[in-house]
């Protein structure tokens, strides 16, 4: 149980890869673009097409849930695909997400999907306004989102998403998550792990900060237990439910003591970046520990510690080396607005030290290239004095 | 200057790899017995020879002491080579060693250089018994080492010296370093790194233990802080001395409150693996910023941490894995007896839960494979108490 094939060859697989070495496990990677295997963190390393990868391979497993359908029970039927293809499916398809998340009684916001007008009017009637309509497939990163905050903008909604329905070409066939908008503290994440014989593991839940949509910081700190039990519930009933084996994050709105879910990933997850410098075992061992049946490792938190991303940047300035504990690491990716690039993550001994730490760092990058840092960075530190 | 060429493709390269990629190093190595460059991790990837190996690197390392001498003037010609040929050739020549140690007045053992008869009886007049006879060259893990306890066993030791001498083919003449055997109480080494402008960061004193003459254990733990002076004002010393770029690791002696330096190594030692999980910047990454001229990282301690060597075995238990912050490190090497194949670090919050910790690894590992390290937990354990 050594060989380990990853479906998408991105920066999760290349962070599997450095993982999974120290462990003498072979980490090679399906290059989706391409179709070929690939060593992830050399990618000019090419081992051949999808079929002697999952000859070749042990277990395979995805770093994303957008995999092609045929990709998928290809490998399922190999016998060696961890998690299940529905838990990979349930990724990428909110109707199913939401579907699951009822099943097992986990709170989630009032939904109603929507493939006609029909549904688009039951939709605002069902729910009050303000209303997120969603994309049922392919949504990532805030894209594929509509607002409906006033009736009167009902009807440019509409034309707006029936155009983008009809030009849909996914396989299965798109349609449209209506969610009655949570008004939220904050949000948080559960990143846990679940080996085959049912064993779990969850690591603190993080609290996430996005930009334009997209995640920048998260921070994980010492938390309310009896939040953290809240999360570790509802992850138990769904990855039991999914009979879910490898790393699964569990993205939560908190509304009071309430945690409603957001949004499920079947894979290592942005949010549980911070675990490489900050928890016993880093998400990435874990996740392939659990898929090669080893014993999950501890995921205690070692430090407070805070994940920053660097999107759309390929260099920082070298001072943020010389804070203690920065540590920086990059996808070796090529240069492009929005895209994730790299991360930071930086620790403290206390909560206080991290808010220092952050400070000093939310001063050396650019803030153009950083644009909520400092001001998170401010924040943080208030909430400690 | 992202990309680095080491000089050896061992298990000193492939951690540098390991370290070096999520900073967008690129990190290849020169195998020395097919003389091909290889990448560390997966050195079935074959990049051309030595010269091309210097054309398309931006700096050049070494991973070991031993290297050809040609091989270092051709890499130094270059002007990419960190640290220079001068302190490489110093690890691996103990006359060389003991001069440099001199004329720092760093202190070490009482010795004196065997060429002939005539040194060899001069060493046993001029130092008093018990005497460590070394070779000068290629001496490590206790290899070619002559102890004489009993002046009857004189004539015995010159002959098997001496026939080691005449047989030696060295391209540099070999000879032997005769040294006063130190009544030691311990063996500490401190690992630093400089940096090409002087920045200079030392790490912990670092306890070490061996088992027939190889490292088992090294334990990084808060440490005396006028010891830890001593030991740096060393390290200052002989690293200004050679203008030395990348990590240095210095073996001492320690009697009573003195410490004696045992010997160097120009390059990240097997007593400072443990900083991948114990400091907040690991030696590799460190040594890989200070010969890119990157700001060094910080050396502090996160929390205590042992290192256990995994000496001829390719495997151990699964319940290693179960331990909290336990963590392996396999060298993906053929298993041969005595051969260092990986290492398990484990930490503690204090230095109370790492020795619980080491007694739960000391009685999951093999006794046979692990001789010593059941004392050695039960001891620590003891001291803490």
């Amino acid at each position: 149980m050594n060989k380990v094939l990853v479906l998408g060859a991105g920066q999760l697989a290349r962070m599997m890869e450095l993982a999974g070495t120290p462990l003498n496990l072979d980490v090679k990677a399906l290059d989706v673009l391409s179709n070929k295997i690939v060593q992830p963190i050399s990618p000019e390393h090419v081992y051949g097409d999808l079929t002697s990868g999952i000859g070749n391979a042990d277990v395979i497993t995805a770093e994303f849930e957008h995999v092609a359908h045929d990709i998928l029970s290809k490998c399922e039927l190999s016998g060696k695909l961890y998690p299940t293809s529905e838990a990979i499916k349930i990724g990428g398809d909110r109707r199913l997400e939401k579907t699951l998340l009822n099943s097992c009684n986990a709170s989630n916001a009032k939904h109603h999907f929507v493939n006609s007008k029909v549904d688009f009017d039951e939709a605002i009637k069902y729910l009050s306004l303000p209303i997120i309509f969603k994309t049922a497939l392919d949504g990532y990163d805030g894209k594929g989102q509509w607002r409906l905050k006033s009736a009167d903008d009902a009807a440019e909604v509409w034309r707006e998403m029936n155009s983008f329905l009809t030009a849909s070409t996914t396989n299965v066939k798109q349609a449209i998550v209506a969610e009655q908008m949570v008004p939220f503290d904050r949000e948080v994440s559960l990143v846990g792990v679940r080996r085959v014989n049912g064993d779990v593991a969850v690591y603190p839940l993080t609290e996430n900060h996005h930009t334009n949509g997209i995640l920048s910081v998260s921070v994980a700190a010492p938390v309310d237990a009896a939040l953290q039990e809240q999360a570790t519930t509802v992850f138990k009933a769904l990855s039991d439910k999914l009979n879910y084996v490898g790393v699964l994050a569990i993205e939560f709105f908190q509304v009071g003591n309430q945690l409603l879910v957001n949004e499920i990933a079947p894979r290592v997850h942005n949010s549980g970046h911070w675990t490489q410098q900050g928890a016993d075992t880093c998400q990435f061992e874990n996740h392939l520990r659990a898929i090669c049946d080893l014993p999950l490792g501890s995921t205690a938190l070692v430090r407070p510690t805070a994940m920053i991303n660097i999107i759309g940047e390929d260099t920082v300035p070298n001072d943020v080396l010389a804070i203690p504990s920065a540590t920086i690491h990059w996808y070796n990716k090529s240069k492009r607005t929005g895209r994730k690039m790299g991360h930071i993550n930086v620790s403290g001994e206390d909560e206080q030290q991290l808010a220092e730490r952050l400070q000093t760092l939310s001063n050396i990058l650019c803030k153009k290239a950083f644009p909520d840092l400092r001001q998170f960075a401010a924040n943080y530190k208030g909430k400690q004095t």
